[in-house]
């Protein structure tokens, strides 16, 4: 999924998006929230609408956000008090309201609110955090259930797994939010600046006790080559603003790596980023232009990045799915590494 | 025809230009000599294939940006020494360097070396830069036809007619330079800061000069309703930044006048920009949308005012030319003009 975080995936129309072959976006609510804000958006017929993608999308809890982006929070019980990193106004994010703003906006697949822990964190903040993440997910799925839509479809609730870097604490949380019973459920709270080890060894504990038959989905994850790794340990779904913010950087992904196409080393070089892409941007441009078009300042240099790196991630993401089809997922992870420079 | 500054009308692509109804574009020969360079253009296999753009091309002589975006510019017979705006290096342009320069850059329809001069400008002024622009359009014209080209097709020379803000000096620029036999004819040096009835009287006494059956284009000019008026007075070409610039600033078109769509007004304006208008934004975004692109500072916003307003400029010179045909110029432009709030 790639990240419109205020309502559109930077620089590009919802048309060229469905041309990279994304079929399902995600919008954060923590910004949504706070511009242009959840009744606006409902009296706009909803996200979908508003911004024009006709494909679902996923909102997620703005907790990750809160914690990260927001000044001062102060959680209580209740939920968490923030400042808004816009214009320092305070508001208050409760499990109860998180649902009621996402059911306005109307994204098909919601999240409830959690709370992540950066890294590293001790065991009882760790500890803390997972215990009041479960009991705000409880509550999430009871408002989710008793209140009624604004949207005349449905939408779907996952749930999040935490427990910062602490297996028992992973363990614990797999196991009591399935209990609850979602539909689908999310490995939350990770790639924040761990060691890849850790990532990947408590991103493989929690998908192997997750229910075989839900989908499992990693926030905020990652580099092309995590995302490879993290399919092999059982991931179904990622986001990641990867592919747009370094894009709009001028960094390109080939399937040999990474391409610092705005380098003066690609001043005169008139191939495209990848002569096996079929994205607009390769079709259409050289290395030599986009470099240009970064060095002049030009908008459409990030355009045109943003669009390649996308369509990248999703070609990926799409021979991955084959392979698995085919049951030759380990020998194509296995040539992608090969080829794929880190 | 939009202005593609540095090889990029911004924020839009090719594709996107030709389905506002852009059948030619302008480039800046200034900003694309200092970067990426006449030399890397010509081994791109010219500016056509290194920008992507498949219609004709204009590049203007880099005469106007010469004289009021370079520092330091020094004017002998010869040409005129400046200092790059950019790094402030030093370079000369001659009549002769600047052929040799749109030759290798491979525009369909280039411009010589002229010299426009300030408004106001004293007569001894005036009356110099047009000696000397009249005396360069020998030279470019010269050269021209006595070097080889540099691409496998022919590109036309246009003159150009300076004579600052004094008619009896644009009269004398106008027989001289239709003496020396250019195919078409460009007014140049207004639209500077000049009263507008100035500018329209100018205009009006060099279009009335100048041959019927040679196309008649006034650079850099203008504003909707500026067209309109220069269209009655006999122009058939104009290039402008300004639906891009103003597009850019959150300012779009409508037949009803200029509407600024980034302001509070148009929150919760569900509405299109031009009810009337098939362009890409109109068929798919609100006023609300955009106005939140803007406020949200996402570089999707200035991607659809730039599109519209340049879609809107193109219906409009497509009216006028369909009104022509139909004889009822007059009376399309009086009904244009009653609406339009300028």
């Amino acid at each position: 999924m790639p990240v419109g975080t205020q309502g559109s995936v930077k620089t590009l129309t919802p048309e060229e998006l469905a041309c990279t072959g994304t079929t399902i976006i995600l919008n954060n609510t923590y910004h949504l929230y706070l511009r242009p804000g959840p009744d606006l958006l409902l009296s706009a017929g909803g996200t979908h609408k508003f911004c024009g993608w006709k494909g679902p999308i996923l909102t997620d809890s703005g907790g990750y956000q809160v914690f990260s982006l927001a000044d001062l929070n102060t959680v209580s019980g209740d939920g968490v008090e923030f400042q808004s990193h816009l214009d320092g106004s305070t508001h208050f994010f409760t499990p109860e309201k998180i649902i009621d703003i996402q059911k306005k906006m109307g994204g098909d697949i919601i999240m409830p609110l959690d709370m992540p822990v950066p890294y590293p964190a001790g065991k009882m903040d760790a500890q803390k955090a997972n215990r009041m993440t479960i009991n705000w997910a409880k509550k999430s799925l009871k408002i989710f259930k008793e209140t009624p839509d604004y949207h005349n479809y449905s939408q779907t609730l996952l749930g999040i797994i935490q427990g910062g870097f602490f297996p028992d604490l992973r363990r614990l949380a797999v196991e009591e939010t399935v209990e609850l019973g979602f539909p689908g459920y999310a490995v939350g709270g990770l790639s924040v600046g761990e060691p890849k080890e850790i990532m990947y060894e408590l991103t493989g504990l929690s998908a192997a006790l997750l229910p075989e038959d839900k989908p499992r989905y990693l926030m905020g994850v990652g580099k092309p080559e995590d995302l490879v790794e993290c399919i092999a340990l059982g991931i179904d779904m990622f986001d990641c603003v990867l592919p747009t913010r370094v894009g709009r950087n001028g960094w390109v992904y080939t399937e040999y790596g990474r391409l610092v196409v705005k380098n003066a080393e690609f001043k005169d070089d008139f191939t495209p980023i990848d002569e096996s892409c079929g994205c607009y941007t390769c079709r259409n441009f050289s290395r030599a232009y986009i470099r240009h078009l970064f060095n002049a300042g030009e908008m459409l240099g990030p355009r045109l990045a943003s669009l390649h790196n996308i369509t990248f991630y999703q070609k990926l993401m799409n021979e991955a799915r084959n392979a698995i089809k085919n049951n030759c997922f380990g020998q194509w992870k296995a040539n992608f590494l090969r080829h794929y420079n880190t």
